[in-house]
Formats: C-alpha cells, structure tokens, sequence
C-alpha cells in the first residue's frame, strides 16, 4: 500500500518514528516491573520515564498518571459516581455529558443508566454552556446534589474544541467534578490540565503516534482519588489499575508524546495550511459541500464534510479503491456505516449526514496526499451527475 | 545485563523470536481494525490470524477467542454472576476459588465480596476435591444453587498442575460453571480446553513469551454467553470488549502462541531435565533444601524451594547482585516480599516460608544458566553459617 493517501488520522495515527526507536530498543527487556531484581527494575524505569514524558504532555505530575489499554478503559475508570476529592465522600448522584461524546462516554462508564443526562450541542457541535449552567442548577429535590461533568476538549469527528475550561469552572461552581476526554485533542493542540481546570483527562496513545492499546487517565492533583478500580488484582499504577503493565506499549507512549509536545507547534501550522487548502480544493470542486464545525474553532488536521446527493458509503469506497483511506467518522465501533449521533445532536439533515466523511491529517501527511484526496474526489463527483438520483436514494 | 542468568519466566518470559518478528512486521500497519478501508482492513487481518493462532493452542475455535489487556482483565471478565449458559439466565450465587489462586482471581472479579467462597488445598498444593465436592453439595437452603467455580490449571509460585479436569466434572454435575486460569501452564504443558472441561480458559501473553498487556478469555463454545461485558463502549471483539486493539501486542500473542505449540515437545523436555538437574544441585548444596510440591505433578520449569535459615528477602538481594534473577513467588503486586499465600496454604511453616524462592526456566534458559544459579546459591550458602541466626531472626 506504498502510494496511497493515509487520512483517517483520527482514527489511528501511524507510529510516531520516535516511538518505533524507543519500542524496538525495550523489546528484549524481559523483566516483570513488579520484579525487584535488575530485569524488573529495568522494566519499572522504562515505564516511569514514559510516565514523566505523557505528563509533561498535558502538564501534569507524572504521579498522577495512571497507565490504562486505551482510552475507552481510561474514561470508564473516570466515570465513577464514587470518585473522591479530598475528605468530600458525597457520591455522584449524576453524569452530565456532552451530546457528543465518544461512545465510552456514551456508555455511562460505571453509572446507572438513569443517572446518565445529556446536555445539547449548539449547531455547530459546541456544548450548549448556557443548558449546562441550567441542567447544573436543577437538583430535582436532591439533598445531595455532586454532578460529574464529562465534556471531550476536541471532537473525534467534526474537530470542534469544546468550550472545557468555561464548563469547568461552572461545574466547579455547582460543587461537581469534571472529566476531559482529551483523546483527540493530544499532540494536536497545546492544553494544560491545570489551565483547562479538569480534575481528570483521558489520553490515548494511538492517536497521537504510540501504538494502539496504551492510554492514560491523569488527575490534576492526589486530592482526586480513583476510589474504585475496574481492573482488580494486583498492586501495579499504585492499586488503581491491576495486571503487568504493557511495557512495549508504554514505551512508545511516553516517545510519541514527547515527540507530539516538541512537535506541535510547527506540525500544528504545517497541518493547518494543508488542510484549508484541502477544504478550499473541495469546495472548489463541489460547490454546495458543507463542512461541519467551520464556524468554530477546529483542531488544525480535522475536516468532516459532506455534499449533497453524494452517500458516504459509496464514495468511502470508491476513494479506498482509488488509493485514499478516509472514514464517515467514528472509526470505533464494529466497522459498519452508522449515522453520526454527532452531526444528529447539530441537527443536521439526516439525508446530508449519511454523505459525511471525515478526512483527518498528521504528522507525515503530504501535500501530495491532500492531492490525491482532491483528485480522486474530482473523479468521484465527475462520474456522479448521470446516477445522482441513484446513489442519494 | 548480558551476563546475567534470567530465571524468573513466572514472572515474565522474554520475547519470542517468533513474537518479535511478527511485532516488527506489523508495526507499520497504521490502520484502525474496525476501519472499512484497506489499511483498516490488514489491521483486522492480522488480529483475525493471531486469533487463529492463540485459539489453536487450547484446541478452541477462533471465534471462541476475546483478546484482553492481559491474564488479569480476561480473568475479571469471566468471574461475573450473570455468567450465561444457553438458555439459562439464572446468576451465579457464589464464586467458588481454590485457595491458591491469582490476586486478580483471589479479588473475586465482580462479584459481591460475601459471595465468594476459597476451597482449600492439600498438603501438596492440589485443590482439595473431598472438600470441593462437599462445597458445591451444599446449598445453604438457596432454591437457585449455580455456583461458578474457579480453578487454575498450574500455580505460578509451586506449578503444581490442578486436577481441573475432575473438578470441572463436579462443578458441572452440581449445575456450574467453570473458569480456568491457564495462564502458566499455556505454553508448558499441553491441554485442550474440551478435554480440561472447562467452560472460559484465561490466557496471558507475556508469560509464554509475547509481550507484556495482552491476554485473552477463551470459551469452549458458543452456548457460553459474556453477557456483561467489563470495557463498554465500542463494539470491538463482537461487542466483549471494547477499545481499539492492542494490534502489535495481539500480533505477537498469535505468533508466540502459535510458536509455544509448536516447539512444547521438545522444550517440555528439555526444560524439566535443566530444573530436575537444578533440583538435584540445589539438594546436593543444601540438603535440607524444601521443594514445594515436589511430590506431585507440577510444571516441568518451575521449582519453588527453600532452605531453612536462609530469608528469600536478603537471598534475592544477594543473587541479584552476583547476576541471578529468581523471585520469592509471585511479582504480580506491588514488588514488595509478602507472604506467599499459596504457601499459607498448603500449611507450610511461616518461617520456612519466608525463605521460599522460585526459580523459573523457559525456552531460552541455557545450563550455563543453572551452573550460574548453582554456583552463586553455593557461594551464598557458604558465606551463611556464621550470620544464620541473624538472618533468620
């Protein structure tokens, strides 16, 4: 697959060059971390440097890391109506979440299913802050009102920045915590833990260069504690998450976020461009596209767009065949072409989601891959007009 | 650490040759497996060809196969009550453990604390069967009696092999169900999960010789239904396990898997002659060596022993520096020495058990390996005689 067009980023980025160097010279440490003996303490040193290069990410203390399979695992660990700050034991009687959230979000993490309340998304995919003051001050007759507060800082689909900091601080405001999943916005734009104002973040190490099946959880400060585990058995990430650590995996963590963070800056302006000129090139050859998010701020690789009459299904196929890898948006569920509940909660016109397509940019993307994205488009909306009618049906 | 004597496999085995050149193939595979384009595609096949590769050395059928972060997760997915059979839907009341059990089986997976009974052991470490038998008789006047019962196959600390086969035949006439933790003996001694009877097989990578953070949960058929799954969100591994796959680590869990079935004839062999002549050396130096377990069947790599007036905390320390890796049993927790539970056990003398080493050999374990481990227990014991009752104290 030499000469085609890797642009479904968000979905999983290729391996940071940094991360390989690191895995490949890990790959022979045999020891068990827990072990005391050299091979053990061999193994333990390799997965605390990783744990001071994530935190440095995110600004954090490295302590406050805590190692996870990925960051599905890490926002269930998050979701606990019996997280602790300080002395404060009062459960979570609620989950708030943003309309828009990934699917481990979604699920409610280890809520009920009737403590779990959404809050809308404007029409352009940013959380609607003003129903969130409301759905914040409605305690419903509680005595004890302690809402957990899950908002995503980028969307993995349309790239929209989420107004966190803002949610935060109304969440704080109301007595409640607040959870980022900051998985698609690591090493794609530059945020503090502490300036965002979460009290805990989900990192994940494939979209940012580290191989798939490593994420994080991080807490801004020890005040915060992971009082109940989901992974049992073992002392390993001090209690809170059991069974030998992914040493590969976590290795190639710690080089692809410290690659990510020295990075960011010019790959952030060098993606950029490349994708305005990409959106400016679709455009040009249709017209009528509609990108999602456009109004607001963006991350800078992100473009979900759709034009009528073309159905994301069969243009996803005829861009593979002709060499370009592009998703309809989220790549994680089984596989199958599902409607965006994304672009649903921005109330966009079911018949012009089904025509969504995502095409997210990175690292080692080209600008001769962002042409042979426009000229296999140019080819798929030439050979549309005669069965338009046909492919919208 | 070239020179070193690498002899704590239990612990963690090092990387297969075959593991590793499988890892290095793939690590380029940028694709997400549950993406429909090619590059997603090839992810899912090598996933598809692991889990081939994984199913056939437990003679189960591929799609049998859910991969986990690790022997830990894989062992908290099985241990649910509402484990289902068929049609049966009736939860599981009580978790039945034999006493000598992994942490991660010991926490009781998620259920209820008080619903979870140990079953003790014999003398020689071997689940007791009269008392297994008699447990799963009594139905303490509940109407609805379905015990699931939990049983490993080989202890990591003395590799006394289990009578699983048996005991799954009485858990299974009492209206049960049964969950094997496979994960040392996968790789060293053959079985099938039909003849074993078994109704979930746990496997983890790492320990015959794939990389550390990948495991699996394996179910002998289809009638047996994961009906609560722990990792939510995504519909990866039919909706078992959600999170975007570990690719290079389940890569190289098929290939090392797919390399333990081939050679274990041959290392099986060769490896219980290194640790009976280990055995042997050990008793000519210190005759009043204790072997736990010796007396019955146990994994041909694995010899837990001690020798009464040498503490494992100072022995390990002083092995470690003369270049030996050995542990005290398991290195599954926090790194600290504890007190061996499967020796608490099996009734062994608290002070004696303190003194509890384990040696562990593996495929690449040399007899230049042994003759190192000999010499410096020797040196070891030699320099004892004068300091014995201050180490003992």
């Amino acid at each position: 697959m030499g000469q085609r067009a890797y642009l479904d980023w968000n979905a999983s980025a290729p391996l940071r060059p940094e991360a390989r160097a690191a895995m490949l010279a890990a790959v022979d440490i045999s020891g068990n971390p827990s072990s005391i003996h050299a091979e053990g303490r061999a193994a333990r040193g390799l997965i605390e440097t990783a744990r001071r290069q994530v935190a440095a990410l995110v600004g954090a203390e490295p302590r406050n890391v805590f190692f996870t399979s990925g960051g599905t695992e890490a926002n269930l660990l998050a979701l606990h109506p019996a997280l602790e700050r300080g002395d404060d034991k009062r459960p979570h009687d609620r989950l708030l979440l943003s309309a828009v959230e990934h699917p481990s979000v979604r699920s409610g993490g280890r809520f009920a299913a009737d403590a779990v309340e959404e809050v809308p998304v404007t029409a352009d995919g940013r959380v609607d802050l003003v129903a969130l003051e409301r759905r914040l001050a409605e305690r419903g007759g509680r005595a004890c009102h302690r809402p957990l507060v899950s908002i995503m800082l980028a969307s993995n689909e349309t790239g929209v920045i989420q107004p966190v900091a803002a949610a935060a601080e109304m969440a704080h405001r109301a007595g409640g915590l607040v959870h980022v999943d900051a998985v698609q916005a690591a090493g794609k734009i530059p945020f503090d833990i502490n300036a965002l104002g979460a009290d805990l973040v989900t990192l994940s190490g494939h979209k940012l260069g580290a191989p798939k099946g490593v994420g994080a959880l991080i807490r801004r400060d020890e005040e915060l504690h992971l009082a109940n585990p989901m992974i049992k058995g073992g002392g390993q990430e001090r209690g809170t998450r059991a069974g030998t650590e992914n040493v590969i995996g976590i290795v190639g963590f710690g080089a692809a976020a410290a690659a990510a963070a020295s990075a960011l800056a010019d790959e952030r302006a060098r993606i950029a461009a490349l994708r305005d000129r990409m959106e400016a090139g679709l455009k040009s050859i249709s017209p009528d596209a509609v990108i999602f998010g456009a109004g607001v701020e963006r991350l800078p690789n992100t473009t979900f767009f759709a034009v009528p009459g073309v159905k994301a299904e069969t243009a996803l196929i005829v861009l593979d065949l002709d060499g370009i890898a592009v998703s309809s948006g989220s790549a994680c569920s089984s596989g199958k072409v599902a409607a965006s509940h994304v672009l649903a909660a921005m109330g966009v016109d079911a018949a012009l989601a089904r025509g969504a397509i995502r095409a997210s940019l990175g690292f080692s993307t080209s600008e001769e891959d962002v042409n042979c994205l426009l000229a296999a488009w140019n080819k798929l909306v030439q050979a549309l007009p005669k069965r338009t009618h046909g492919m919208a049906a």
